[in-house]
């Protein structure tokens, strides 16, 4: 295609920014790489960007195929997309950013495609049998995968949505339990941390929102919290399904099988969606599938979405708001296509084609 | 993805309309369709859908797979493709109206992806030797190619690049004798005629641009038009590489190989571009071939570009503005990857997969 603009993730300063995933791709497409270094890791970013310039000096390969530039506030990324020598940018950061230099690379007088990887809420479905049997279980393995990292993961669970009742409240405990039992974790940024914080408000806020836990947050360190709330208060209410990025999990205890699928029907496009099922479960789940299917780009059952494994059958992207291109994966062999354009060669001679073919 | 909306061709009331290859692709991809038919032939559009509505009976598919909207001016469009419901665009016509759709579905809440053939000049790129071996026959090859259809083919070739001198004289000469012996033509509709008048008047009016041959246009007929204009003058005024929708060719008379570059490189992305070579021209085309195929779907050597094979290895498509999204292509098998959605499935049970995992 040409150059590529990537902007890095904060919350992945070795393997999602300056030579992580998009770079990779975008590099293995033939593509030259301009790299907008994160203002969260500048320092690692320039120490990974020597590293490069090493291995370009020890390869004898062309100094332009990598570029690092950093600093500026919003106004460098948005040169970066409108440059007209850059073809296509790869980005993994918030919603609101996004969004922005998606309009700029849209509206260029030659518009040219934004992969932006923009996070999601990631809900999951506990099915009556699955929480009848392995609520507890569950609820200690939620609180673990919520609270990895500090939460600071795009995958990270922040929604778990379960049918009313004792199997629910055994659930909520085992998750309060787990929750209540990790240390004090700091954030990346000052800048995630009060986003975090004002996340926390907003949710605490809503209506019908109850408080199970959470004790404060403190300049970076962020405590985990956990609230719940009726399905038709989350139904009624749009902004308790924005992404909150942090430790925090919302229980949705829904009246029955049917409000399930109404959620499922009523959340926006999702990174990924996990099922808890028990092999009695498998009619509720079969009714659920082709909803969740619509929603993300990758589909679990009875595990937890956080962390990724870099293959052939990764899809580390899904409709918007998760990611801007529903197309696409910024994880996993697949991205690459994200960087090449398919050519037709018609009566070429065969001395003249590339290589390859 | 779910509902697609297919805006088709004023050129290919068939081929490329209400049951076209956009119509084929999103319903192989499993999405309902929703066709704007196209002003130019709406009592054909008409039929067409009647014969696609007794198939949905005889096979007792869902009627709600498929839907024809008829009418408006610009309105109509516009509310389709703002549809919350509508996932994706299928689109072929005018830059214009190509761009302001595009602009629409970039804009909206959730953007989609706008699948947009907006055309291209396609040009020819005539080697020194093949110039001197056979100018005379890729003249009256053009002729016929630039004519086929009154010239009304996205993929017409508009322009020929070749190295002034004698053998471009006489492939000139050729062109002129053949496109001279084309009966009148009558354009398809009357926008069209117009639209074609306004290109003639337009690249007459450009500097250094001299009329080889046309006697002008009548109505909805439409006589071939030949200009003639120096490789300097055609860098110089970027106007004469806009699309000429309808027969009209320029030659650009470049001063040498290098030039012929220049002109390679100062091209718009495009559906298609043509080398004519001969054996000793090859070092020529190797000088070539790595800056075309930056600028086009599809290289064709020693052949002419108008019309399209339905197969495998087809690229209808290119960089802006030939198309709005580059990786894709509206004919040939792999136009069903723009309606599709790659899912990963984690660990899910392998009863609940879909029938064909």
């Amino acid at each position: 295609l040409g150059p590529v603009a990537v902007f890095g993730a904060s919350n992945f300063p070795l393997a999602f920014s300056v030579a992580g995933g998009d770079t990779a791709a975008a590099l293995a497409a033939g593509c030259p790489v301009v790299v907008k270094g994160h203002s969260a890791h500048p320092g690692t970013g320039e120490i990974v960007a020597q590293a490069i310039d090493a291995a370009i000096k020890a390869t004898g390969v062309h100094p332009g195929v990598f570029s690092l530039v950093q600093g500026g506030k919003r106004d460098i990324g948005t040169r970066l997309v409108q440059h007209p020598l850059i073809r296509a940018v790869g980005f993994t950061g918030s919603l609101g950013g996004g969004r922005a230099l998606f309009d700029l690379c849209a509206q260029r007088d030659e518009p040219i495609p934004f992969f932006g990887e923009l996070g999601s809420v990631n809900p999951m479905f506990i099915l009556p049998r699955a929480a009848a049997a392995r609520g507890v279980e569950i609820g200690a393995g939620w609180a673990t995968s919520l609270t990895m990292g500090a939460g600071q993961f795009c995958t990270n669970p922040g929604i778990a949505v379960i049918i009313a009742g004792p199997d629910a409240d055994a659930f909520q405990s085992a998750a309060e339990a787990g929750l209540s039992s990790v240390d004090d974790q700091t954030m990346l940024t000052d800048g995630i941390a009060a986003a975090y914080r004002d996340g926390v408000s907003r949710v605490a806020a809503g209506t019908g929102v109850s408080k199970v836990m959470g004790t404060g947050c403190d300049g970076r360190v962020s405590a985990p919290y956990l609230f719940t709330v009726s399905g038709d208060d989350w139904l009624a209410d749009h902004k308790l399904q924005e992404e909150v990025f942090g430790p925090l999990g919302i229980i949705v205890r829904v009246k029955d099988i049917e409000q399930m699928q109404q959620i499922a029907r009523a959340i926006e496009g999702q990174l990924t969606c996990t099922l808890h099922l028990d092999e009695d479960d498998k009619p509720a789940a079969q009714a659920l599938l082709p909803l969740l299917e619509r929603k993300a780009g990758r589909l679990l059952a009875n595990s937890f979405p956080t962390g990724v494994e870099v293959c052939d059958s990764m899809v580390h992207g899904g409709p918007y708001p998760a990611s801007t291109n529903f197309g696409a994966t910024s994880v996993g062999t697949l991205s690459i296509r994200r960087f090449l354009r398919p050519v037709c060669y018609q009566d070429i001679p065969s001395d003249l084609l590339p290589e390859k073919l």
